[in-house]
């Protein structure tokens, strides 16, 4: 890849490759899991491309055998309320930056996902995940129910669906992840990284300036009974629409011509 | 068919056979955009319906190649903000009349239907398909985000199948707007027409006085947090049960004979 | 099974097999109609349940053909908008009680489950079904919209295939219902009893107390806006993760062995 910026981080890589930026969660031995610093880092990095106008697409993923197993359990047993406020804290704070950035992000997902690393693939805009890979929320197994989890799985998939998976911790396989809506697409192990890729391209194809607003826009509407949904959304498709690559996508698209965006 | 009253409209087509409306979108050769003049009629029309007490359930569709392909693009560009606020707030109307008259609205989907017309889709009450339907968000590939479509979409379908038709503007076919919610049936192009209207008679041969309380109860009450919802409806299911249809259509059940609906 | 308890109930069985409770909806001849007394006793079933820490999973099932016809539609006819309340009020009071005591409550599902039997099957925590069985609201058929139904159906599955088994008052099958994410298994009839209560004793193998936490979060942090829930919920899993099961659920865990449950 053409760039490298991963000097800064001792727990994650990150990368671009043109517009696509490539983050990896890099604690192989640890199966990824999110210790303290692990979350801190992830952080950083994605506030770092949320200031960064080119880069159009993020892709989130896992070094070594899985895309991400939560929690660091060892450094959990024997701590005080204070610190596990603070580990949720932040926990939730890497999910909320997740999909407060402008730039949609990719869960390319591999080997297991469980616990918080559920939660990273419900969380993401989009997952694509490997037929084999494994999808669980299994704290109710250790004590220690999957409550955080719950807030973004229960928002991406059914509640019967939830449900089961958090008084179980069962495993979803790929396949009943996809029917569950809790990833986009399922393909070969040997795929993954193209079929991903793929996919962040067609989203770097379209107006950065756009995409930012309709991710915004996607998660505050949603949040809202459907008449304030509808005034907002208006407000926010009448401004999109005076904009410069409003204007230029639409005479492009009468004109029969690709567009040329200015991002703004 | 029986009646037709097509005479005020000049984009629209309003027709009646029996207690079924017929509403069809008009500009074949505009693939029945949504232009001004054609929302405000499709409003004429849904609420004159609103007021006709003989009409049990609308079937919306579309002339030509098409069910509807959006707004129409070549009215948009260079226009003031202030055309594009009273855009989307006709448009916006026209979806929230589809879901405030008491009769049901079925659409009846040939084609495609993109944009505005996918937000027709995922609107109306039920949707029947043929096929080899195309359902699309593509606003993103001219630099104008679906965000008003983007309000009924992810009412209607899950959160990452949303995203992903936003964020790609990639079509989904009939199975696969049937798996995410998005229609209730997939037939075969040939059985389009009668497949719907089966549907429709099915709603037809209920009391129209309990499918205007269950419509209207079914999108106030999906509103509110479920303590709410179950104060509210308990109460309309008191009055409704108080009313003359359902001492008949209960009185009916229990002697084994079919029910004479007064309409009240 | 171990312990029978049925003395106090005219309507209801209730028995008790370890950890898991059984309770049976027992008016054969009248398809476990919902009468008012039969849900009153309901109610007391849960409630004593509620408060039985020994219980941690309970499995709600039909006594004869069908699992539950809803309302006892002989009781109905010609009564006063106060009984209507009354009856209505004690529905809702039975709902919710169901997912308010701390054990999670599985709907064993054979036969028919209508109206207020399917609101049942929505409401539960889980719902494994025969793959014969049918789930329909028919309410609209006999001019009573199913409007306390479809609070807890619009909760559970699509919008789309919601309001159409409310406006035709069709029946889904078990597949069909598994698809639409209202069940969470279909099996074989002969395997229905075994196959849920190899589900309950896969709940039963947790700690109770964090069952009852995670369960209880479920239900609060699915009404609130994301923002407030993940507030709620760092709030619920702190205080979790410093309790007596957690401490060693997560020692168990690194230690490889299994877990020794306090109960706290």
């Amino acid at each position: 890849m053409a760039d490298t910026k991963t000097a800064d981080y001792q727990h994650v890589l990150f990368e671009t490759e043109g517009p696509i930026a490539h983050v990896t969660m890099n604690r192989p031995t640890k199966r990824n899991a999110l210790s303290l610093e692990h979350m801190q880092e992830l952080i950083g990095v994605l506030e770092t491309i949320s200031n960064n106008q080119k880069i159009a697409v993020v892709i989130l993923k896992g070094s070594g055998p899985a895309f991400c197993a939560g929690h660091d359990l060892s450094e959990m047993p024997n701590q005080s309320p204070v610190f596990y406020r603070h580990l949720f804290d932040v926990c939730t704070k890497l999910m909320e930056t997740i999909q407060s950035i402008p730039q949609p992000v990719i869960a390319q997902v591999h080997g297991i996902a469980t616990a918080a690393g559920c939660q990273l693939v419900a969380t993401c805009d989009l997952a694509v995940a490997e037929e084999n890979a494994k999808f669980a929320t299994p704290g109710v197994k250790i004590g220690l129910f999957c409550s955080t989890p719950m807030v973004a799985l229960t928002r991406a998939v059914g509640r019967k669906k939830a449900m089961e998976m958090l008084l179980t911790g069962e495993a979803l396989d790929s396949e009943g992840a996809l029917l569950a809506g809790l990833i986009n697409r399922a393909v070969p192990a040997e795929d993954l990284e193209n079929e991903t890729k793929a996919l962040a391209q067609k989203i770097a194809a379209a107006s950065t300036f756009t995409v930012g607003i309709g991710k915004q826009a996607f998660y505050k509407q949603i949040e809202m009974p459907q008449p304030l949904a509808y005034s907002y959304a208006k407000e926010v498709m009448s401004l999109n629409a005076t904009a410069a690559d409003a204007e230029e996508g639409i005479c492009a698209f009468l004109e029969k011509r690709p567009p040329n965006w200015k991002g703004c």
